[in-house]
């Protein structure tokens, strides 16, 4: 499927920080879910209009890179790549970086959950895809019928 | 009404730091959480049961003094006093402590909830609480009719 | 001295929020420090600028409102106003708000600190304090000599 | 080398959960971090005392198969184990448990580092996984004299 990319800005605050005096790993972390967020916001959708039909995005797998560190005060781009859908799970790529430097990379799966167990991804997800030119991924969809979760 | 009081030893981690070297101000605040949550715990309830009647505790209001740092891989001490039931309110008085020395003392009024609007404590905690010696409070309670908040 | 007020926006994020389906109260006293965080780059300065002067910030009370829920995907503005500053101390007065609606009302007194003792707050801050037209608090400061902490 | 396998509960709070009503999977990070250290002070070492040789660890890599949800007051189990150390480089696999549940899976690389650049694990605890019988990974150290990172 065609990529849509995401560019969200962090701001590195007291929070995000530990006593080694760098950015905590777990608050990359937060920082790419930030990034996610964006993506789907910038598609049209949010997680409370999702969670109407008792929809939520669950974390299945997550793979990070950490090449360097970030610090305090620092402004940091969340590159948010979605690569692509099969049943009920979400492919996304992602960077965090300072300027041109790649500070952290990772591969995330997601998978829509509906009281707690995999579906396939909300109607109104598939339809937006689809305005954006995404027309085979929802059919491969919509064929598989029974999500893979 | 007789004091309840909870002792609960948390660790400090790096999640808990800041690049000032020091515990950041708002692990604090998760701290003292935990440390309610242990005292209701001890008492014998838990927020999943509450939960089933559709409660949960909502913070109300939070004085927080901070009187000294803490750092990484200390063994700090919650104290936990349950002080009043006042309608839907009731008071903490709690001390973040590091041996004898006092890190942190904080009031807390919490209130409980139930779809976001206060109610008055769930029967499961003024039926523990009455069964622990506290009937004049209970009965306030159940005089008062209307929840406060 | 004139009051010099910073608004930040702060977006309500899933790390934001607790199983009671709201945003967690010690989320925003993670917001209340960005807010203070985003005051201090207004007037032109940074924790990494302060840090190399081995100076660092730390709060020393904390009293917050919580009026109002905040949930997913809110975007909340966090109006910061700098009251005082009296030897080590500077008080700030914050609110959390979802447009007109007032969710936290915060007041915060900070220290400057330098290897863990409260310490007059920096040549940088005060000079960029003077600039804005704030000089009599900073001869107070200047007369006081020794920090309160 | 032997393996050193170190268990540590930990309990959900709030704070871990997200408006999914589960444990937000960035928590899971942290709980993973708490399980390293805790191993670490198993083996007779602290990050207070590492911090004393301006020695830190730093995640270079995770890889986290997240199987089930937690929901708050579960009792968690973190199982760490230590799998190699190779230059600057350890390995830990880690298991989040609910009973005989597992609920997340991962691997972790380590760095040890010093003024943010990777260097060879401090001695301190070269020396104790030596006492523990792990001589040949401490000779493979000694001979590779440059760090990866």
């Amino acid at each position: 499927m065609p990529e849509i990319v995401n560019w969200t800005t962090v701001r590195v605050y007291y929070e995000d920080t530990d006593f080694s005096g760098r950015v905590y790993h777990a608050s990359y972390v937060r920082f790419l879910e930030r990034g996610r967020t964006e993506w789907l916001r910038q598609i049209g959708l949010r997680h409370d209009i999702l969670a109407q039909s008792e929809t939520a995005f669950a974390v299945r797998r997550l793979e990070i890179d950490f090449r360097g560190p970030a610090f305090i005060d620092d402004a940091l781009e969340i590159e948010t790549t979605a690569e692509a859908i099969k049943g009920a799970t979400l492919r996304f790529r992602q960077r965090v970086l300072r300027g041109e430097k790649i500070l952290v990379a990772a591969e995330t799966q997601i998978v829509t959950i509906s009281r707690n167990r995999p579906v396939r991804p909300p109607r109104e997800l598939l339809e937006r895809l689809r305005r954006l030119g995404v027309d085979s991924a929802i059919d491969a969809v919509a064929e598989r019928g029974e999500p893979q979760g």
